[in-house]
């Protein structure tokens, strides 16, 4: 249950504080040019410590390819990936040990392992997204081969939403924002929480074009569904929004419908996806993250022999986990994509027979 | 991937106007009661032509169970149901055979798969969740033995929202409303858009009671993220929340955690999930739909030559999707349970040795 | 568990005395065009009752195509077809209602399930393999569309073992004899054990022509690691061989290794597979059958008391299941090999250009 | 498709002259203490380089753990687990870069990804094999806590069979001979052939003991269908049987059925499986290894642009790759049952009830 995808297959191990994490990814196509730089790029972009926006947690997350490659290329076979851990400094744990922080996965791996892995969260932290941006960036090699590209930025924190979407400009922004007039107001939200050991919740969006029709198999792995499913699965999600899918939901049809003429459909209300399948316009998504758990402020817990206790953290944290978790989901995003562009290859017999013939 | 699930695995086939639809259940366990009264009723719950609030297409949507039973008990083998369509009466399709609803899946179909089976929306037509309903009906028998329960409603309808949530209410509700002082004013809503041969949208609410801790597989199976996979597959929905996820990413981590007592948890805004894992707290999730798109207003679209036409659609439509959705989400989180009841089953050595020893 | 293959993936249900068999293929390419005559033959080909080498149990074995056509061609969605059971005469089986028959999967389900299933076997009963063949002809239907063709017959029958091979003759022989100038010394050996109650074993040999070098996914779903898996899932298989695979364990390298020339192998003792991957040459597959366990001879066995008694069976049965084994091992090879041309497809990244550019 | 089991689920990685090979153990239940001796050890007797009847090639293979145990036991998070390559010398491969070496992976791997990996096999190689003992002796930590055991040997060599079975004898011997009175007769037979340049095949049994009852899930993920798959797998192995599987199909079913009486089976020609689940008696399997095709005697060959030239190798061989694959077969077997008795945890509702009240 740590593999993602059917045919680009994603498997990720380790923990925040083991040696080292790293994935395996299964059905990469042979003939791929595996550009180490440009997975290194998507690495730097996810990475802590870089600024005031997120956690001074010092880790390089350099990248080492173990497997799947010969002269540059991909070759069919397994790419192994693998990033040491540098920064597990031996912390004293003695006030968290053997208590719940609120709002983290402890109380709920506790009781179904029943193992209290204490340091720094283990496997539910979200060090372990840095796997996925790698192998979310041999994804989108995959994908430039045959044009589709991915944008991402943040559109709201802490309630405060972009109303102009410019995701040129979110490259070059610390808090990847969408819209540089919201910008100072955003970073303000951030540090104002910050200052106050707390954290703030907020919204990313993800963008692709040049997305072939056809992408997405129903019934029961439809592209939004399966969207959905990769979404949910980072740390901190707890909403997910196709197009206009919220606003979707309270106007009626005729509002709603997309309508169609011969250069293609006139409005986007369904975020390029129609039956679960890919109609090529935009696909866009809403990923909504709360804010993160880890506060300096203190919160009523319970220890593991259920005592109620005091929680009174201390050291690091990310004051708006969704500036950073917009770089997981657009990994993620790749990863069903390229997923979904393997699978489609067989949905005609006249696919079939331009492979074999 | 007309299959959901990965130990309790139910695959569903048919079409809407084909000779039958069904499902066949693979990994249900021997030995629990086969109620089929029960599956029965709650079929009728989704059932069309029941109310001025459905379509009014009449489908009698009797299960037959066909194998997997012995003496009314499972028996481990899969178990199949058919329900056969009785209300395929030879339409006139002339002025929609060739054109592409604004809305549907009709255009996506077309692309992927190269052919345009232009009765009634094919295997894209909700008529497919029937049989989600049988499946999650005996989900909810093998569920009902450990003590889960689950429960459904109507949250909100073209933007009119419940204030109050009793979900004993929405049972016996036409729309199965969960707030009966809203109640009216929703109805109000969906007859005034059908009157106008338009439809809405609304959001359902699914809730379950009695979950065990522990249930969900980290990281590419968690709980929330298979819920979303779920829900997101069904027809029409375009956004799905776990809990209160989407007032989350607009909180701070101090109003948004959930803070912990030895009687447990002292809020809910997680909706019952932390870490993809249930922290046996109550799971509550909210489901999106847009408007059924077919409405009969005339729509700007194309045909599958690429010339504009005009959409004119004639017939029955649903003028709430939202309505018997929820009766579709209510039962993809029992298969949803299901299957996470079984694999959480190895999640530590003691548990394996209560088994075999 | 019930369903077998990746992508052209086939799900069974049914039981030998309940209503219906069935089972529903997914991931069959649309466009396909299904011949229901082809598939009825190759039903015909397996089902009891034709001649004395078989069982005299009746079954008409008429399949129904309830969905996944339009019009005569396959449309990309699920394909489900239904066999009635309609020779399931109402038997008395009290002599072996409790009993577990020697050699049968009597004991090993009740044990794994808690149920005693007695009528006919249940779902461990041969009938289960009707389905497979229904499935293999939709997977041989593809095969053909770009050349491929598979090849069957019987071997040896209880060590009687053919010399000469001749896959035209066996098509119209009684037992699907190879070498026609051993048949009738095989077709004695049957008879000879029939008239003592007793059932005989055998070996068929299973032969593609025209495959494409490629197919197979190393390193845990290769070719040859599939075909024994899909092989030995039949009922009575106990052993699998690819090429010369037991003569090849005794031989030395130079014996035995194929060398090569311009034309291709120079020898086939490999039978088409290396590294787990077609080579082009022909794929050839001997497949062990032990006798029926079902004899009317007196066996000591106990009943689910653990009493020990005498197991007397009555009734009718096949004196060599090999021979309709031999047309469920053709249909699984089709099954194996349609998967295997639809995973082959993304192995290369010049293939996924042929697709979207 | 480098993953193997479905809840006890392995994937590996790396080619034999990478940097390192290595594995994710996903599914392990948490609380197994993870003995990193005992893992050493069963790597220590599948390596290179231990005496004249391997490969004279040296590798430590050292194992390096680097997740998914927290003070020595697994915590239900992937174990991952690497193996640097030592030996990895930079040899002329002059005289093979392009040509097909007769009996390996080279020709077929070369034209389904389109890709040269001259170096010692790539990904084709045994060495993979390694990492699958790695992830077969934490199966055997498993199937340890609750009495499993499993024995192994050699049977067969070069046509010289043993005539007695000694497990205890095979593990001091340097080829695990089974039969102490055959054992140098088969050395013999090795050394004769490397002292020719050639080598030769054997065949390897496995022993199951103390195996639950139930185990194996029908149709299509069979016990004996998935020690297929395994087996088949495994680098050389040609042929399979479950049992006496051979004799057993030129026998009669009364010569052939084990019959039954209340202390059990009274004979085991079905080798501890019925209907493809374990029925408790001992699980015997045989495995047919070709000989290495790697051999320093001329051969006929042609190279990558199709002309004919001499393949002509150098450097070191295993003369019978039985060996060590013996060893290799063992670990696939500790993996199959460590996945079967997972899955087989839910066959029945009381076992639900055992876990969740």
């Amino acid at each position: 249950m740590n593999s993602f995808g059917y045919r680009f297959k994603f498997t990720s191990f380790g923990e925040s504080h083991g040696k080292a994490i790293g994935c395996v990814l299964d059905g990469v196509p042979a003939g791929i040019k595996i550009d180490e730089n440009f997975i290194q790029e998507q690495m730097n972009k996810r990475k802590p410590g870089k600024n005031k926006y997120a956690t001074s947690r010092k880790e390089d997350d350099n990248i080492e390819i173990l497997s799947g490659t010969f002269e540059g290329f991909s070759t069919g076979t397994p790419i192994s990936i693998i990033i040491y851990n540098t920064n597990q400094k031996s912390r004293d744990y003695t006030n968290v040990k053997d208590l719940f922080r609120p709002g983290h996965a402890d109380f709920t791996y506790f009781h179904k392992y029943g193992i209290r892995d204490y340091k720094g969260g283990g496997r539910s932290s979200a060090r372990e997204t840095a796997t996925r941006v790698a192998a979310g960036a041999i994804a989108q090699l995959m994908l430039k081969e045959i044009g589709i590209s991915i944008q991402s930025g943040i559109y709201e924190i802490n309630g405060i939403k972009a109303k102009e979407l410019d995701f040129d400009y979110s490259l070059n922004s610390e808090i990847f924002a969408l819209d540089k007039n919201i910008e100072e107001e955003q970073k303000q939200a951030i540090l104002g929480a910050k200052v106050k050991h707390n954290s703030v919740g907020g919204v990313a969006l993800i963008n692709v074009k040049n997305c072939p029709v056809g992408l997405g198999e129903p019934i029961y792995f439809k592209l939004d569904a399966q969207i959905a499913n990769a979404m949910m699965s980072i740390n901190a999600v707890k909403a997910i929004e196709i197009g206009d899918g919220i606003k979707s939901s309270s106007l009626n049809a005729y509002e709603n419908n997309d309508q169609i003429n011969s250069k293609g459909f006139k409005s986007n209300s369904s975020g390029g996806i129609l039956g679960g399948i890919s109609n090529a316009d935009d696909i866009n998504i809403k990923v909504y993250f709360k804010a993160t758990p880890s506060i300096f402020i203190k919160q009523d817990t319970v220890d593991i022999y259920n005592n109620e206790v005091n929680c009174e953290l201390k050291g690091r944290h990310d004051p708006c986990v969704a500036i950073r978790g917009s770089v997981v989901a657009h990994a993620m995003m790749a990863l069903v994509l390229a997923d979904m562009i393997l699978l489609n290859m067989s949905s005609k017999i006249e696919n079939i027979k331009k492979i074999y013939k």
